[in-house]
């Protein structure tokens, strides 16, 4: 069974950054299977890596090696982890990153990535990427113990990450990502969601912008409609049918998105 | 020899969507090779998923399976299909993807995906590749035999495409596609200019631009002249020699591209 | 051990044409591993294609095929050649890809690519990486013999390049790249700036932006202050801490760097 190590980085589509790791990891172990989650998470947005994380790396087979790089604070004190939560396993810098994962999956093992000897010989500055992570994954994929990358770990950094509220007849959630077809995803999950009537009642507003009811799939509405609906990450979208929400509606990540339903008798 | 899976999407450049699909095949076939073909098929626009799979899939392996999702019917009744078309095999939307292959090469074997136990246990509204497709690829790659994806199909959706018009001394074509040079790829093939003079005498028009001659090579003209050549896809192209014709000429697909010539005396 | 074959172009990242040379390359030898290093090359940019493959093919393993396809000679009597440089393989059309290489570290061995027998039985006169370097990466991979790919070659075309100048006290250099940060990365290397001191009396400047000092990582300065330090290749970059230089400064490759110092008293 090959093993599989993931790239989750923001060093842009075009970079060939991501190529430096993957040539790191082929030199230590030439046989890994490389896959790139993306590397288009927005420059230093650690909220928006968290968020594709999340989403993304649960698909992968049990045992995946995730190395996640958006690290604003490359060079300073901020901590390289390694964690072990669920399945899946990440290397990636202690700056929030896998808060989302921690949260609903309680991580079973953290260890710092503190130990030299696992490294490439010489570090540079900015690039921990390449001259840590990448190796330290490779060496993880041929059976290199956890316990040799460094000291256990309590508990990762968390995020501040604005709640969603809920009272009767209202949910008050954000936009938190906005896909490449421009839907707007929120922090509404479906689990906020059960209970909450589906049909015309009711009303779901962004800014000045609302539509009534919740849908399964964007052919449920005609063409230019806004819609809301369950999107496939299990979090309520907002989508504009056969066209780009983003643009339509000048969104952007962070604004309020409301639902509210009338009670019933 | 390993299976080879490819990947054609409109998810976008940097979207991680395709790494869910990677990470759902490699659940279930850890050996599949994945190539990407491309992620960036304008959004929803199977006219363009249809030209690149028509280009660029007869370049693998016989028994390559391609998975293509440009599906703006997704949650609708439109049906997947498993299809056998020379020695390639697809998965796609029955929207019209694949009606460019089917045109040039008969499908040999067309089968409905509908049998939900080769799926996902749950299959989201929204998002059919990762829940359907990925799957069934990878039980194909895995030996699942083609007759239990579900039954039989007669013919694939077809797309009303322009038909070239084909005249003594005129061919009344268009652009179809640009490429990321700016070049200006037509419907008009290598084939239908059989017989046609290749010099001075024939005349390429598109909009109020025109050149004279049909050449091989780009550098057979002088930098920033426009040139008519046969490009790699056997296909009439349109370019400025050394920048870009999308740009300098402001051409967008479905422009009109006439050749003319005179009659033989 | 997996052959392992890299493609560089400037193809675009969402381009096609890639896929078509790895399913060559497939189709020849289905366990050739592949990776992407780039494909934003901008196009046609023989330096910055030159800089990438300088950059990062040193970390790939022993042995690797780099495959690079920054081609504007194509169909022209430009050659195409094979060359050992270091440890690492080349594939790539003669037109100074390959020169900051060979000037770091003498080619082993320099071969034109001349054979057709090991090409693909047609090649088209627009896509050479297609037709001519992929089948020729996948034929060495599966142990042809150098000697087989056509004559040895005494030396590679060089690219007129500027020099950076060095005077006691001042070295003169400029702008070679942008990462995707908006990073400016320059031509000044670690080694020309041995013995420069690297405290405030560094004064390091670009148009009539200034700053003081030579650092080793962003959180070295203060948010939105301009740095200068040497990056992860090992070259003086300036950036904008947490911000894009690129933007900020409205910089452009090319563009002038100077690092004055006092002389030691």
């Amino acid at each position: 069974m090959p093993a599989i190590i993931t790239l989750t980085t923001d060093f842009g589509a075009g970079s060939a950054y991501a190529a430096a790791m993957k040539g790191v990891i082929l030199s230590i172990n030439p046989s890994a299977v490389l896959v790139d989650i993306t590397h288009a998470v927005p420059p230093q947005d650690v909220r928006q890596g968290a968020l594709v994380l999340d989403d993304t790396t649960r698909w992968f087979p049990e045992g995946t090696l995730h190395v996640v790089v958006v690290d604003p604070g490359v060079g300073t004190a901020r901590r390289i982890v390694y964690a072990e939560i669920g399945p899946q396993r990440y290397i990636a810098p202690d700056n929030g990153l896998l808060c989302l994962l921690a949260r609903r999956l309680r991580p079973s093992t953290i260890r710092a990535v503190a130990e030299p000897a696992c490294w490439l010989p010489e570090v540079s500055a900015t690039f921990h990427g390449r001259d840590i992570m990448a190796p330290v994954a490779a060496r993880l994929s041929m059976g290199l113990e956890v316990h040799r990358l460094g000291p256990p770990i309590d508990r990762l950094v968390e995020l501040d990450w604005p709640e969603v509220r809920l009272v009767p007849g209202k949910i008050e959630g954000s936009i938190i990502s906005i896909d490449s077809f421009g839907n707007l995803v929120t922090d509404i999950t479906a689990e906020m969601l059960e209970g909450v009537p589906r049909g015309e009642q009711v009303r779901v507003a962004c800014g000045e912008h609302e539509t009534f009811g919740i849908f399964h799939t964007y052919a449920d509405q005609p063409e230019m409609t806004l819609i809301a609906l369950l999107g496939s990450s299990n979090r309520l979208e907002l989508a504009i049918v056969g066209d780009n929400a983003k643009i339509m509606l000048g969104a952007k990540v962070g604004l309020p998105v409301t639902v509210t339903w009338p009670p019933a008798t």
